[in-house]
């Protein structure tokens, strides 16, 4: 898991490989942020801009390529859909969370106002989806609104789960699946799927994407407690402030010693209120209680899983850069 | 235009000819509001039962019926689904809005909140687009996308004329042409083609849509200066303290008598700190300026082209019942 000796993981391999498709999914990106009306051309513009490393357009290409894809043109435009919808509820999440900031730049809401916020992130959900329907296979398109529904569904049962000292490991396992790795599993089928590759084949890249989606999913949540604000372009323990437990959190719930549990208990029932020095104590007790080991160690089981499936993709260069993606993903500054 | 004389419109006999499939569409969008998540499932048909009249449904059904469709699960599913759309779009208007109160129900995010909100209208958007992909045609599925990006567009474009007192009609009727009659031209048109209708018919019924749309649009803002509070189950005027200029009043910005004109620019120049006495004046002063007669004179252009496009249609109860319902929406309390 920790990245112990040699280089540091980078995307630079994985993203050459991948070059004129990621290009192309840039240009499926910037048509989506045209609009007839300039305001929402230059607010989507914007927002794609602050927009990160484009980690799932890379993996949707490069499973294509593993597969066997030798066309540009449907992993380009089904890598941009994806990272169009991952962006948009990125926007409508900061309506939601009331986030100051995200990745460095001003979050969007604060930029355009809410109002703004839910118009934009609806435009570039539709746009991905007119995207999608470009492809001839209605398949897809219910596939990618049934992991939509579902991420709202995440999302809901995450404001409910909010503040609850009681809550489960699986609960948690349940939002992150739904909320994060579903549409990583899509993005990671739709790429062989273009390939045409065997079904058998389709599926082991579902399973690919979730499991490296999960372990996706437990490290940030790591970093979010853990990270500086400037390494991540969010502030550290973002989601204790909100009431989010996450998998640390959960671990030292449960095993944290009775006298520290209830100190513990008594900083996480006031999250709406904590200072610095109550969060450094809560990253404290949380280490103590070994739960950030507990989160990694079990982020490393998904990869694990990740990778088994990943292998069932015909070997070559495109499989190794994968094999990359996954390292830079699950090794990330910690 | 004005319902002189005679009985009151109503939907009583269009809704009686449709009852066998407005009864299944009613079923689709109950279905299309159960979630595993039972908080989902709790919101979605809270939102689902507070709405209104299902005009939507019923026109794409009527429009099934008139064009020789024997069947009811195609015009239902896609009649439930344009229904969830229009909802979800008075549902993130509530959060963009911030309106207190609509259909005479507390407003949906004074209920659950911004956040519960945003992710609700997500989740109904593509609940309702996961049925149009169960229509095996993926043109539906192309045109529903963009008249979303299109509604998002109009929304985003009616934040920017805010307040904008040289604002002209045509800007106002791009914005209303997007925002509403769009999403009617698509139920209309929706209707024809599921029949298996001539592409002249169903152009025909994209035309009646598009015109019904209009009219209905410019109507209801009219409504939104004169109703009752307890009509219309919103406050009178809420267009306009949200700075929302519509046909009437731009029409009294440019014919009211120069003194006039001054003093009904001095009180829109800071409509978020009118007074109901103000209210009154500014309606007063439209009224003076024939600001209502032109707009429903302009309304009844628009009714007049979708009484010609809708008389393309066969002949017979179904086309009976659709001329009911443009009465209805021309002729409500006006």
């Amino acid at each position: 898991m920790v990245n112990t000796v040699g280089s540091e993981p980078s995307l630079l391999e994985p993203q050459a490989l991948a070059r004129a498709e990621m290009d192309l999914a840039e240009k499926f990106i910037f048509e989506a942020c045209t609009s007839q009306v300039a305001a929402v051309s230059l607010g989507a513009a914007h927002i794609m801009r602050a927009g990160g490393k484009r980690l799932r357009p890379l993996v949707l290409i490069l499973v294509a390529k593993a597969c066997g894809y030798e066309g540009s043109q449907s992993s380009a435009r089904l890598g941009a859909a994806v990272e169009l919808i991952h962006t948009a509820t990125l926007v409508h999440d900061d309506v939601v969370d009331e986030a100051d900031t995200r990745r460095g730049q001003y979050a969007v809401n604060t930029f355009f106002g809410n109002e703004a916020s839910v118009l934009m992130g609806d435009y570039l959900v539709c746009r991905a989806l007119r995207l999608i329907a470009e492809e001839p296979d209605l398949d897809l398109m219910r596939e990618i609104c049934d992991v939509i529904v579902s991420m709202c569904e995440a999302e809901v049962l995450q404001i409910a789960y909010r503040g609850d000292l009681e809550n489960t490991f699986e609960n948690y396992l349940t939002v992150i699946r739904n909320k994060t790795a579903c549409l990583f599993s899509f993005t990671a089928m739709a790429g062989a799927h273009v390939a045409g590759a065997p079904s058998a084949t389709c599926e082991a890249m579902r399973t690919f994407g979730l499991n490296v989606g999960i372990a996706f999913q437990i490290i940030d949540d790591v970093l979010d407690l853990l990270g500086e604000q400037n390494l991540l372009g969010k502030p550290t323990g973002s989601d204790l402030l909100e009431g989010k437990f996450t998998y640390p959190i959960l671990h030292a719930l449960r095993e944290a010693p009775p006298g520290r549990r209830e100190e513990l208990r008594g900083l996480l029932s006031r999250t709406d209120q904590l200072s610095q020095e109550d969060l450094r104590s809560v990253v404290e007790m949380v280490r103590e209680a070994g739960g950030f080991r507990a989160a990694l160690d079990r982020a490393q089981e998904y990869t694990d899983r990740c990778l088994t499936a990943l292998s069932e993709a015909p070997p070559g260069p495109a499989l190794d850069a994968l094999r990359r993606v996954v390292s830079y993903v699950v090794e990330r500054q910690i």
